[in-house]
């Protein structure tokens, strides 16, 4: 029960620490015959790679997964996908100093006051370094949601002050995500956000931002009528990543501001099309045609989700993303033993998580959805 | 996987239809020797009943548990809680209008969609009837977090346009949430909150808003560095509730503005007492003193969680809920057939489901909190 | 994590003691669309049931369920399958004797080690008749076994030093098997069977047996490779019930003194046919033919599971019984203070346990299959 | 859902296959605080190692671990243990014959039937060298059990039709058992079964046998009521073990021909001592003494289990182990068309499974105590 398993029957269990060998991923659950090489899991592997810009952490970290079982002449062959990540850069001098004082918003306390001590070379386990597992697994929903015509595409829509208004998610392209090193669709809030983190890693500090997550294609009927509802799935996978403090999902926190004849989603006869085209970049491979629905709601403040099942319109939903917590000043704080000190983070840190998040964002959504086209497969006789 | 257990070690099982003879709830999981009625049941359930006053449904509903197992001689015996909820008020007749149109906002179109059909008398298994169970386990759950000096309490900070500023979360005791039908500690934000909503009854519509709840006195180091965070893990119970749309903690999306220098919480030495008393309201008999850190931080922006472990800190957050979806006025919608029709959704609903919501956020909060505890036994060497 | 949750997909939760107001069951995970009623669950009921005859105990338990939810309309809708029964023969002074001894043979002792005390009266949690939440579940269980033209039948084939010799367990029919009291199918076995639980009631004793049990038209490929072996869940099912303190499959403990030369079984071509009707009593309702493989083994020695994984061939297994704990005669044993004593255990005890283990074995062998089955929807793209 | 993770608070996930890079596998939930490093997971490695002795395959692999995660300077953190195993041997060609022929008793066919395909280099996944990880998990769970007091210890009882005697299970030392090739602990036996395998490869066959198993200095109440009661994790733990056919507990199979007046175990006071001490090799360095009862049973049919939870007498089991399937003589099969052919499997195999057998139960059984162990911490109120 400590935790490090994620999902019922597409399940994700990792092990690792920042500063050890390396990381081990182990993929349960994958229905054989997926065409599935190293080759899939680099692009978003690259996408949440440190260094990739200026607005980045420059660490230099080897994130080339190696692919040790689960896949036999190029295709998922039912066994488990297991994936190993060698840590390359390992600098552990950098993070001498905070081996007796705590980090200010690191989990360096709380772990402590867990198991009694804990791995002060850099953050351990709760380095997000851990995310390179989830990236990768990701990778593998990713590939099979395609398959049913689905695409899940992050971006930013804000950060600081600067906001970029996305009205129809479903119209991002992946192109458009990538055209700037803020993965902000938006060309001009994207050149304001630029300025923006560039002006806090001048000042040495950091800055926090908003993330939008859709997944496009989606059919009705995932998610189950309780607990495992797919609003509360997914709020639980995207805020077990690190640095998020909110997640809402369609009109979210916006919906304690209205009325019902306001908020309300009408259903709607659905044009004769179903008014679906495949998503961008999505060619479906499976031979399932996108979900055409018969019936659609006009509007979605929704999200994509009515009594926590999916009703086929895009789900789309908004993580709240602080700043990262090192930055390179000197900041109050206690030593282990209780007294006051301060502390000076080393190490290279970056000034805003946003952009290396969306990859992240990303996996933890493909990862739910999986499950529940998983799940969804044994609601119904066959 | 059907979704209708929550929690790992200490885990809650329901089964019932708002329509149907009643519903049966399972707590298993609950250590043995912990002194229970149906009375610790009682107060819970009565605040989330119906009929409270004008601002909630007047559907009268008889929420008296059945205890069928796993208490002995007044103690509970280490089996499983077996409890019972007989349905009283099957008004069927009030519902037909729903069996063959979709009512905006609810479940009825995603559960045709899952099952290939649905009971359309009332929501089913969607209905938050289904709360009942959550608020008696959660009652169970209280009292095992009350021998730990711990205390879960939530109230409404915001209904409409009208917000509650509470500086303190620690500081707001029961009766203050108890003193008037919003459950909100601060009188005349009270005051005009419970005219917003007759307003908004009165205009055939409803309203929505924010509630918050914290927890005190809860140790630190609750919650699993990866998947299982403790935030995580709250965002799940909270959002797996009816209307829910969003959450967040601590500073929550605020973080989006925020500057890391502004945003780090900095570490305390604590006062001699380690600056806590017991919660108002918990006397802990389990000869647990509460939780006296020596390490404190100076402002609680990361709500009490750190890397998604607790800090000691009292645990803070907050979830939107949507205006009520069944509003007694005519809505656009579709047949079954996917025909443009009306609907006029018969029956009695709350026209703001805050004031009933208190309980039932807190029910799950407790659940969490309580899972953890029993996780943490085992996080060391005994 | 205290062990009342049985299955994965198919899951099967439980509470309730022998002398509380009755027992509740949650079925979850019941695919939409099974036609069900209480009918569907009597006549295993019936056969577990006290009182069937003079080798069974002379209680009488009033076993009748109660569905409360999880049908509509005459069909599994989806949700939880809620299950009440209510116990009726509460007889709770023959029972007060074991108070303060410890009944040799019973989990008097091993309850009270574990959780400080426990409920005395009867077995508590601990009593057998916890198996009718079992049986009902497995009846369930059964009816989509039936759909896809399987078969689970059960039957005894040893009582004290008289064994049956069944040399086709695909042969044996419902009919044979219900045809005397003692459910052995070979009538001349069965006769002397009678009469020797017939003798040792009279000497005031109780004797032990083995139970035989097959699965006829499981199609291949059910079970996973490495922990979940079918054999393995299996085992783990029978062993679940009270009184098993052995099992096996196939060949069985006999495999130990054989060669390999003697015990692989050989592949041939299957008969045109495949070799296979549907089991007797088996219509299959769910347009599912009969398992029909290109491949057989020509004998049956791997009990119908290779590398732990379903071949096609019928799945074949044995349990062994033992006798009655409680038998109506003075036996040694000590106070709760740890001095001796003797104890005569009252109440009404079947002297063989035999004939009324038929149903509740079938019962676990039904929910592993069907959970595996349910498992092996995902095991391939779709 | 796919079956590679085993235990629930104490949770072992693997993957890997025979022909592939190598294992992973991923210890989650070991307390914080133990001492643990690459040496204390070699000696039972070796004892599992092929090429032992002339009664064990000549093929030589290597099984060094190497921990990647989870222990740091020298202790496990709470972290998850990651450990790797590279595959060294890789003589593929040895098995080129079984890519379109279907092995007598080996997963060929129901992997086949599960998937649409395999990895046919050897087993894949079904490959009994899978247990390495299992063994090194072991190893691990034993370090914890013998801070708690508590000894495993597995030898082989009989080969072919050569049967050893073992009157006392607690008596056993592990110098006994490692005192010859065959892990018997009874000289003459051993020497006549050392005999009989070598008898047996000589006619290029194999031959069965069984592993006795026993855990000394279990307290009392380990394990669950109902569904997770010790037995049947025993059970379920072993049968998934290759080749096991059978298991049994305490007076087992034999319980079938007894009455109940035979088969009752009595309890009486324990001597002053609690009769118990520290079992051989079990130095307690958690400052636990070995648990001391106060009642004891004058006989352990029941094989230390009651109600399926531990009674603090031995526990005691046994399992049944086949033939190994491969044998270095023609056999007759079919090819994967269904076309009737003769397999002669090359590679070099084991006369006998039985010795490498022992150190794979015992590391079976150590992980269900330990997840028991952990489990009972949260069985009552603290």
């Amino acid at each position: 029960m400590a935790g490090n398993t994620f999902g019922k029957l597409f399940r994700v269990t990792t092990a690792g620490v920042s500063h050890g060998p390396g990381y081990l991923c182990i993929v349960d659950g994958c229905p054989a015959g997926l065409e599935l090489s190293v080759e899939d899991l680099l692009p978003d592997l690259r996408r949440r790679r440190p260094g990739q810009s200026k607005l980045t952490t420059q660490r230099d970290e080897a994130d080339t997964p190696e692919i040790w079982s689960g896949v036999f002449e190029g295709k998922t062959d039912g066994t488990p996908i297991g994936i190993l990540f060698r840590n390359a850069d390992q600098r552990s001098g950098d993070y001498g100093d905070i081996k007796d004082k705590y980090r200010p918003g690191h989990a360096d306390y709380t772990f402590d006051s867990k198991y009694g001590f804990r791995d002060y070379r850099g953050g351990g386990r709760s380095s997000a370094r851990e995310t390179v597992c989830r990236v990768a697994a990701g990778a593998v929903a990713k590939k099979l949601l395609a398959r049913e015509g689905i695409r899940v595409l992050g971006y930013v829509t804000r950060v600081g002050n600067v906001a970029a208004e996305v009205s129809d998610p479903a119209a991002v392209t992946l192109d458009q995500v990538e055209a700037n090193p803020v993965r902000c669709p938006v060309p001009e809030a994207a050149r304001r956000m630029e300025e923006l983190i560039d002006e806090v890693r001048k000042d040495r500090d950091s800055i926090g931002g908003v993330c939008e997550l859709a997944a496009i294609g989606v059919p009705p009927g995932l998610g189950e009528p309780v607990f495992d509802k797919l609003k509360a799935d997914l709020g639980k996978a995207l805020l077990s990543l690190p640095a998020v403090l909110g997640f809402e999902y369609g009109a979210g926190f916006a919906v304690a501001g209205m009325r019902g004849s306001e908020n309300n989603d009408v259903f709607v006869p659905a044009p004769a099309s179903g008014g679906r085209e495949p998503p961008e970049g999505i060619k479906t491979r499976g031979g399932h045609a996108p979900h055409s629905p018969a019936i659609r709601t006009e509007t979605n403040r929704h999200g994509g989700m009515l009594g926590g099942i999916s009703s086929g319109e895009p789900i789309v939903c908004r993580v709240a993303i602080k700043p990262t917590s090192s930055i390179p000043r000197a900041q109050r704080t206690v030593t282990r033993a209780g007294d006051p000190t301060e502390i000076l983070v080393k190490g290279r840190h970056d000034p805003c998580l946003l952009p290396r998040f969306v990859p992240m964002g990303e996996a933890m959504i493909a990862l739910v959805l999986v499950d529940h086209l998983l799940r969804a497969r044994t609601a119904r006789l066959s």
